[in-house]
C-alpha cells in the first residue's frame, strides 16, 4: 500500500509499505478524512520524537473499517469510525487507575505516527477497536469528525486540566486551533471573562465567536503586565496553556491567583526545565497548581465529545479553514502546517474510495 | 418603617416595624429592586417554615446601602449592592469547612424572611456586610441583578451538584425559574443532551433558549419510560431536580447511570421520606450518587455569577416575565407567585426612592 | 471436574462440570485459597440474585494459574495469583468513564458465582487475565491473600466512598467482617473517632484493634439517640454502612452533619425503597451525600492493597476465625458462614495439590 | 510588656512593648507553652522576609486568654486555647473560595511574626477569636498542643497536597518536623510504602515510628537513582517536599508516575526559579500536578487535628525533643532551632504565670 512517511529528519515523502496485519481485537480502517498537525511538523522538522526512518505520518482522521479482528464485538467492515489520536491499552494498570493516555508508560497511549505507523496510508491499524472507536454519527461532516482526533480532545483537555468554575477569568495563551477550542472548552466549563492571547487576525475572529471577552497581543506589551493591567492587578483564577514554551510558565504562574491552576496542552519541545518562578509561585505555598497532560482517548470521550457537536455547544467548523480532496493532498495540508500561511488555521482532506 | 409580612398561617399585609439596627459589622439598605420566590409561597401559605407572626417576608432583591457598621471596610452609604438570599456567618466552623450555607446549623445561613425579617420593607440588614454584599456592576438591569440574589445561585447550584462534565446527557426535571436556569448551568458545565422536563409554553420556549435539546412533558406518559425511550435504554449521566416532590426521586435513580449523580436543589415540602428505589439504586451498589444543597451566598459567589451575566454566558431577562413598579407592587408580585398564571415565570419590581 | 454448586433456591452441592475453556485474553486457575462470603448465602438461601441452577459458587479465593491464552503477557501457569471478586471488561465505557465494576451494565464487572461459575471447583476462570489478576506477593499467608478479593476491597471502599478527611468522626454501621475493615479503612483516611456499631463480642474486640473509639450497642436503645448523645448532639462527619437494611439510611442520614457523605457497602436485599428521611435530610437541601458502590477490581486495585497489608498498615489475618484445609472444607465454610456461630468473622480453607 | 523580637537583620533580643489591644472581634492571651520554628530563623538571619525591626518573634503556641472584644461569643478569659501559626480573615473572599491562608493576598494569612507581632511576649493578639481559637482538650499536653500550631497542620498538609490514595508508595523527602509529620500524614491517607528522605539518626528513628518503610539517604547516591532502583524502575504514586530547595524538584518531579502529585509545604528560601524538568515533566503531558501550600488554620482545623491526637492517630510528643519552662526559655529553644543540634527535632518551653 501507499503511505505517506517521515523518511529521516527533514524529509518526507510517499512509500510503499505492508498493509497492516490485524490482531484479534484490531479493526484496519481506510482514512475517509484526514487532518495534518503541529506535531506532525514538530515529529519530521523539529526532532520531537528523535530519528526516525519510514514512519508513516498522521495521526488525526476518520476511518471506514475495512477488516476487524475476531474478538471485535461492535464494529464490522463498512462502520464509518471515529478514532482519537490517543488509542490506549485499556486494560493496562495506568488505564485502571484513570491515565488511559499513558498506559504502558508515560505518554505510551499516543502510538499513530510515534510508536507505530500512521493514518496517512491507504490503511492504518487502531488497537483494541471497540474501545476505541466511535461511530460517526449521521450526518456529522467528515471534516469536522476528524477534529475529534486531536483538536477537541486536547483543547478541551486544557479547560479540565485548568478546573474551571463558574465565573472564573480565564487566560488561555495561545489561539491556534488547539487555544481556540480551549477557548470555547472554557465557555463550557463556566468560565466568565476569558483572555486570549494571540495576534492572528482570523485566530482572533474565531476567539471571539467561541466566547474571547479580551484578545491580548504580545505585541502591545509584556504579557504579565497587560493581564495585571485588565485585571486591576488581581490576576486570574486559571490559566490555559496551549502555546510558548517553558518560558511561558513565568508569566503563567505569576498571573495566576492563589488556589489557581494552570492547566497545559502544549507540547514543549525544547528546553531543560520549565520555568516556575519562586516568588510568584509563593515561596512554595500559594497554592498554585501546574498540572499538563496528554489528551484522553477512547470510545467513551469520543462519543462524549460528538455528543458536544452534534448538540450545538462547539462548531468545530469554525477552525477548519482549507478543505482539500484525496489522499494526493496529504503532503499540501502537511506543508500548510508547516508554513502557516496567514489565513490557516487548520486543513483536513476528504478522502472518496 | 413599613413591611410586608406574613401576619400568620395564610395571611399577609402591611405592617409597621422598627428599622433594624445596625451592628458594627453590618449594613442597612433600602430595596431598589424586589423579586418574589416560590419559598415565599411556602412559607405563608404551605406551612414550610412553621407559624411566624409578622415576619418581613423576601430574599431576593438589590438594595442601596444606607448605613454600614463600625468594622465594615468595602462599602458605604449610597452604594447599589447585589444581595444572596443566603448570608452566612463566614467564621463559623462550617464556612470553613465549605459549607457556608449550613452556618450555625443546617440551612441557618438563610437567614432573610426565616429566621430574620426580609427583604420586603423600607430597609432591610444584612450581616457580615463586607462578606454578603458586592457591588452591582456598571450597567446592569436592576431586574436581572435581583435574580442573583436566588435564582442564578441555585439553579447554576443545580449543575455543581450534578458534577456535569463534557459531553454528559442530563435530564433536568422542573423548568419553573430554577430549573430553567439549572438547563443554562448544564450546558455551562459541559452538557451535550439536555431533557428538560415541563410543560408550560413559556418555560419550554426558554428552556430551548438556554440549550435544552429536549422537552419532555409528564402528559405524554410516564417520566422515566420517556427518558428510558428517548436514550435507547441506557438513561442519562445526570439529573437535576429542580422540581415535583419525594416521590420525583424514584424515577430521578431509575433513569441515571451507574456512576452518575442526581444534584437536587427543589425545596421538598411535605412527605416523610425521598423514596430512592432499592433496585434502581443498585441494590445499594449502584455508585449513584444524591445530593441535594442550599445555594452557596456570599460575596465571592455574587461576584463570580455576575460576571456570568456580565460576559454574556447566561441571560437572566428572559426569565423576568413581569415588571412592576414601586414598594406598592409587592403584594402583586407575591400574588402571581402564588397564582402562577400561565405567563408568568418570575415577577420582580423596581422601587425609586 | 468437581464443583460446589447452588443446584437450586436453597440446595448446594457437589456436582460434575466441564473444565472451563480458556479464551485469548483468560486463565484457567485452581484454587489454593478459598473463603466463602455472606454473598453467598443471600444467593443460596436468600433469592438474592434470582433462581440459578448449578451455579458453582464462591468468588473469594487465591489461585494458582494452569492455562493461559494466547494474549495474556504478564502471567504464565504456575503462578499463584490473587483474584477479585469483580472482573471487569477493561475496555468497556463504563471502565473508561471509571467505573468498571459496571462494565456492560450496572454490577455487571461482579461475575463470579454471579453470571458465570464461581470459584469452588476443581479450576476457575478468570476473563482478561493481565488486568484482572495480580502476583500473590512473597511471604503472604495464602488466608491473607483470599481477603484481597472482596473484604479489604469492599470495606476499604466505604471508606473511600465516604470520603473521610483528617479529624473526621466517623460511624461505621455493622461490624462483620466488611464493617471491619471499613474501620480500618476509616483510620488510614485520616478519622479522629469512630463509632462502630455492633454487639458481637469477637467483632468488638476486632474492631478496637482496628481503630473503633467508641462501641454502640443496638441493644443500648436507638441508634441514632445514642450518636447524638455521645457527640453532643452535633452528629457525625461520615457514616459508612456496612450492615442493616434499607431502613439504616433513617438513623444514617439524620446522625449525619450537614457536607458529609454516606458510604454504603452493604447489599440491600429487600425492600422497595431505602427510607432517607425528609427532614434529616434537609428538606432537599442539607448537602448530605448518599451514594453506595461496588467494590472495584482489578490488578491495579490488588497490587495497592496488598501493599497495604505488606507495609502492615492493616492485618486481614485478626478477621479469620476458622482455617480449613482442603476442597473438602467448602462445605463447611459455607454453613459456617450461613449459621454464623458466636466465634466466627470470617472462614477460608487452604489447598494443596 | 516584655517581647522577644528581631531587631533587626540577624539580631534578637528582649525589648519592652506596648501590650497589644483588642478588637470587637479579638482575643489578648499569655502564652502558656511556646516553640521555636526553622522560620524564625529564617525570618532573623536569612532576610526571608526582608529587613524587620522590633518585630515579634513567635507563632507556635498555646495560650491563656486574659481578654476577648464584645463580639466574641465562644471564649472567655481564662480558656486554655489551641492557636495556629495561621489565622485566617474568614470573611475574605479567599477565604470564601476555600483558601483562607490567602486571606487578603498570597500568603497573608500569615500573620504572627510576619506581619503583625508574634507570640513570643507577654501577650499575644489574635484577630477574629472565635474562628481561629480552640480549646484545648482535656488532659493534653501543652507541649504537644504546641505541635498543633504548625508542625501538625502543615507536615498533613503536605500528605492532603500530595494526595495519597490507598496503596499509594509515597517520597517523603526531608524529615525534620514538618516530614516526619507528613510521614503520619501519608499513612493516615492510606499509604502503602513510604520512602522518607534523611539522615538523622534521631529523625530517621521518629520516621520509622511514624510508619516510612524505606529510609534514604542523601549520602548514598544521587536521589533519583536510589527511588528508582528501590522501585524497580517505575518511580512513586506521590511525592511529599518537607525539605529541600528550589532543585529539588528536578528529582521529585523525575521519581513520579504520571498521574501523580507533588505536594509541597516546603518553605523556598532562594531562588529564581523552580526547577521543572521537561522532560520528567513529560515534555508538558505528563499528568504529573505540582502543588504547594500553606497550612490551613482556623477553629475547625485545629480541632479536627487535635481529634486525630486525641485519638492516638498521631502522636506529637514523639518529635518533641527539648522541653523547657519559662519564658526566659525562649532565646535558647530559638537557639537550638538555629543551631540544630544532633539531637534536635523540636523545642518547647511551657510557661506557668
Amino acid at each position: 500500500m501507499k503511505a505517506y512517511a517521515m523518511l529521516g529528519p527533514g524529509k518526507t515523502g510517499w512509500i510503499e509499505k505492508e498493509r497492516p496485519s490485524c490482531g484479534p481485537l484490531d479493526a484496519i480502517c481506510r482514512p475517509i478524512a484526514l487532518a495534518s498537525c503541529t506535531s506532525d511538523v514538530h515529529t519530521v522538522w523539529e526532532n520531537a520524537l528523535g530519528p526516525r526512518t519510514d514512519l508513516t505520518l498522521g495521526h488525526e482522521g476518520v476511518g471506514e473499517i475495512v477488516e476487524v479482528g475476531a474478538l471485535v464485538k461492535d464494529f464490522k467492515p463498512g462502520d464509518k469510525v471515529l478514532c482519537a489520536a490517543i488509542t490506549p491499552d485499556w486494560g493496562s494498570v495506568e488505564a485502571q487507575g484513570g491515565y488511559s493516555m499513558h498506559s504502558g508508560g508515560m505518554l505510551c497511549g499516543w502510538k499513530f505516527s510515534n510508536i507505530k505507523d500512521g493514518m496517512f496510508a491507504d490503511f492504518f491499524h487502531v488497537n483494541e477497536a471497540d474501545s476505541n472507536l466511535a461511530l460517526v454519527p449521521d450526518g456529522m461532516d467528515l471534516g469536522v469528525a476528524a477534529m475529534l482526533s486531536d483538536m477537541l480532545p486536547t483543547g478541551l483537555h486544557g479547560a479540565e486540566l485548568a478546573d474551571v468554575q463558574f465565573g472564573d477569568s480565564v487566560c488561555v495563551i495561545g489561539i491556534g486551533p488547539v487555544g481556540l477550542i480551549a477557548v470555547r472548552g472554557a465557555v463550557l466549563r463556566g468560565a466568565g471573562r476569558i483572555l486570549a492571547v494571540g495576534t492572528r487576525p482570523n485566530c482572533v475572529d474565531v476567539a471571539k465567536k467561541f466566547g474571547a471577552t479580551d484578545i491580548i497581543s504580545y505585541k502591545a506589551g509584556p504579557l504579565l503586565d497587560q493581564v495585571m493591567d485588565m485585571t486591576g492587578g488581581a490576576g486570574v483564577d486559571r490559566v490555559i496553556v496551549a502555546g510558548g514554551d517553558c518560558d511561558t510558565f513565568d508569566d503563567a504562574v505569576s498571573m495566576l491567583k492563589p488556589g489557581g491552576t494552570i492547566g497545559n496542552v502544549n507540547y514543549l519541545g525544547e528546553g531543560d526545565y520549565i520555568k516556575i518562578p519562586r516568588l510568584g509561585w509563593g515561596v512554595g505555598m500559594g497554592h498554585k497548581t501546574i498540572v499538563g497532560g496528554l489528551m484522553p482517548g477512547g470510545r467513551r470521550r469520543l462519543e462524549k465529545l460528538a455528543s458536544l457537536v452534534q448538540n450545538g455547544r462547539i462548531d468545530p467548523s469554525l477552525i477548519i479553514t482549507h478543505r482539500r480532496k484525496g489522499m494526493d493532498a496529504i503532503e499540501e495540508i502537511l506543508l500548510l502546517m508547516k508554513d502557516k500561511p496567514s489565513d490557516l488555521i487548520k486543513p483536513v482532506t476528504i478522502i472518496e474510495w
